[in-house]
């Protein structure tokens, strides 16, 4: 039945945060063949880039920057990019970004949605891109949404994991195995050259992951010595035909 | 890696309570040629009899006709049977009973767990059940535990759907797939006599969860009209290699 | 003491949500006599007119179609109409919107509120209505805010059953007997002809909603076989001089 | 249709417990002519008689004080005591007093029950307490169960408010006016004298309630300034046919 | 290590609420010799001043009134106030109010910060005033966000209690010893004329969240009889060096 | 007004669980020269004992190998033991060890209390540890709870960390820095050759929430690069007299 190619659309609030926090859910789609899109609604120019503000580098500069780098982070990762240049700290979601946004669920009609979390009292601007990236999703199901393309299907969302995530009330609900692809996501990592230390602190995240993928894998699972894992919440329920 | 043929564990506080809740994924499972085992820990014999009671049978004559109509309903759906005969209403999860269930999983080996949810306040049994079910799936696991078989590896454990959902903080998160399976279920539900109203009750309910799960397929997923549905809850985070 | 009459104010995010969630409460009310007013701050012209577009119609034909069919509804149960014509997919609500909303409330003196939930994945303006509807309420109350009218009571407010309960967190804290109405509600419910597949799927559920409704009644109340319900959340604490 | 005579049931899982938290209610039943009939579990004799302790009485004295206490206290309230003497610190909820509290649900066959909160961070006995009353009232409802008497519709159950309430979770569902009966019931806290700083902690939580009350009534209630007032939690949906 | 002096700030909707429910900790601070800014984003000029309107005053006159009451009270508190006149019922946080108060943080460098709750169903000022608070907090710390001074730290915030904690979900953290200081905040409370009853209101609630603390103070802890105290509820969680 | 001199109790299910968890504060504590007392309700000699299991060790030569392992540890950070040797998996806290657990309480008289989680779905002894340490510390606080010594006080409760913290619902109140005793835990871990690899394992963890730590800290504080940290969450409110 199912005739609509699998792809990745990835809503991400500033450049990087696509890299740290899904980089290898990424890799694995690109790695099978599937398209994977990464909208940065801004390039975390004000927020997230203290270096090249304490360096004396200008905004344009920096958004420069940031893009530059992302771009290569997506190229590692087999990803396209798009950069709605929305602004960030903070990120105002308004009428024309989500429409903007719209459209793009309405080009790349994906099949599987990746996001922020609903709540991060760390960082305002993730919150307000995962609320952008639901609403647009909605919007764009609806035929009488005016914008180009045919009405969305219903493509599952999935949160990324934040950065304290107990604090962002973040429950696994799925732990993905990266173990494969776990080398493309350092290298996209390592991409990010102004936030080094976020390269051992995001392997080690992913080490801790994989210990409890291994933990709450069935019998039948083999899992190596070095398995890496991601971990990701739904926000809708999963559709199956097999428990498992 | 995988050498654990899969097979399937339904712990139920009553003889009748697996049919109506988790009839299609049992009926699924068999007709992949998996191995699927009830345990029922009681009979039901006090709690859910009423029609018996009030023909004036007496305690021992109920018994018998609870489990020969479990039996039934369970040939129906191609699964096993393993009866406790705990007691019911209150059913109460002793030393003995506990160990009694660890010896099920270790002899069973299930790379899937069915069970009640935690919370009900219409029937304190479903929850023991549940706590029992959760509780000897983990002393099954250790390897100092004392009785007959190899360490249980770590199966994914879900909740079926109680009677009144939300009262019982029953949020699905996974939505089955019935609709091939559905005519099996409704035999089973058939064998039990007693409850007659009850099978278009559930025949409605699996109604209603398939248009929920339309509602929350991708856009891959071509569901035909009468599709039926079953909702579940996790317990544990599901391990996957993709997101889906 | 009481001296203001009762009557019911019902805020829906677009046309046609008051009759499938809350046409029975909107019966029972103008059938004890009591006013009852429906404010649609969209028509659903966007969002929920999937088949009118399908089959070509412009968007004020699709206004003025879903506007008709409403207010035949509305006629059926016995209520008054206001069409705040706010827009949906998305319903914004802007500072106007809630100074018309606010009007609203100090015209109508409502004894009773009823609108959406506050969370739905699915539908984003229906928060967005639940929002407004709560927010214009407490304007209302203060005598300093610049509105023709007195100043607000203090009316409960319930939210009415959105169309995936448990995804949207609502827990049923009221069950309201229907029985006597479902025959107008049925009717209005027909008034909605493009959705024609909702009528059945309502009615089940106010079966289903009848039958949890025989279930927590308390022993003195002798429910007919074929009891409807309908189900409610309350926002604000129950105000009453006995516990039953 | 009602048939049955509305008839309260409270169960404590102390002596004094159902006069602070419950005194109202108790006091508006029997006000109206109903049978109210309190279950006192222990008579608190370890865990709430610390004055008595540290006067060096012994352990008979200090129950059969309590117990005097409790029965005067529940004759100003116009109720009838039932003392199960089942032990406090802990209470332990075992087969034995299950089923003698099973049978006074079949004696009383209560319209409503009232009963302490499931969670107490300073109390373990309330709780369990608790956990009793709502198991008993199941196990009574079966037909199955062995104990005289008929099978207990479903009545209502209202937890009633805990000493430090928003560490139970205790978030009232329902604000009693219990202005009219206020003098009985500060009658019946002074006769728990070793308790005399309590009556007036329990005076101004009255008056604190009742101020909440006033703020959550509708437009059409005229509450006096000294109104008084308790609060509670339902336990299962309200079934009514009127949302007021 | 520790350079920057201690420094309070607290973040109002309207004029009064610092005094009712954060007195007890400005009165603290500045008993310590530390430095307390208020920030009153609003007069509470049409949602708190019923008795003004009453009167017949004007908006204006009514701003004014507000103005000085406010100011005598935090006079009182030995603390310093700025008025952001942003408006109320309803505030609307905008990109300006939110800018403003970016500065107000640069400029003051708070180790505390005090504000509303972030749900309050009876008023939804206090709610915004939260958000603003918080969103605010966080674009203070980021260099690359264009305001005078330098980067924040990450001060610790504490909700202050509202007027009907349990339906805004307020569950205390923190109990704070306010004995000490109680007649300054009554002094403040006393310079809000127009809300007479109040003054005992929250000097009762002094009285009862003074009784919970002596109830959760260790064992070492010698509190007087008449302990006032203040509850809190944490956003973050403590940092320390020792568990007490 | 303080005369109790500040002590430690652990309360912990298995031998190594203090030295994971806790280690840090257990360290902390008797640095600053208080005392500290760990109670080991078991060994854990069936539930965490698998090499052993695997070498073919018998049950009491594992228990005496867990029992000296335990003490080693414990006396690298400072601490007495106490075994209660309750047997686990399952722990079952039945009346007898619950007794015996008050009397160490009244002997301790703590005042702070450490022990496990309430939720732990990979682990049933530890929420059974947890609630045995707190129904034991408020039987302890009862004059007429008949065991020797003192009533105790009411000292706060921490939870520390369990192995996969959100899925036991931990969301850390408070981040202790343990930076300056972390050698000393570190040396405590290896006294548990059995479980080597969890010494990098808790290793990395105390780096982790190092890093939160410096994220969450006030703007006075320098903590180094290195800081180390443990995290708990509360169960009684603090009481303090200063917001920090």
């Amino acid at each position: 039945m199912a005739t609509v190619p699998p792809s990745l659309l990835v809503v991400s609030a500033h450049a990087g945060d696509f890299v740290w926090r899904a980089g290898g859910a990424i890799a694995s789609a690109t790695a099978r063949g599937e398209r994977a899109v990464v909208v940065c609604l801004s390039y975390g120019e004000r927020g997230e880039s203290a270096k090249a503000w304490r360096e004396g580098k200008g905004l344009e500069e920096i958004k420069a920057l940031r893009r530059e780098e992302a771009e290569h982070a997506a190229a590692e990762l087999g990803a396209e990019t798009r950069f709605l240049d929305a602004g960030d700290y903070p990120l105002i979601g308004d009428r024309e970004i989500l429409d903007q946004l719209v459209r793009v669920y309405r080009e790349v009609n994906p099949t599987v949605v990746l996001t922020h979390t609903l709540a991060d009292p760390y960082n305002g601007d993730h919150p307000e891109a995962a609320r952008l990236a639901l609403q647009a999703r909605v919007l764009a199901q609806a035929i009488g949404y005016d914008a180009p393309g045919d009405p969305l299907g219903a493509p599952p969302v999935f949160f990324f994991e934040p950065h304290q995530p107990e604090q962002c009330d973040f429950k696994p609900d799925v732990l993905l195995d990266i173990t494969d692809v776990f080398a493309t996501k350092r290298r996209a990592m390592e991409c990010l050259g102004a936030q080094q230390h976020m390269w051992d602190y995001y392997t080690d995240l992913a080490v801790r992951r994989g210990v409890q993928l291994k933990r709450n894998a069935g019998p039948n699972l083999g899992f190596p010595t070095d398995t890496k894992g991601e971990a990701y919440m739904r926000y809708y329920p999963q559709v199956t035909d097999r428990l498992e």
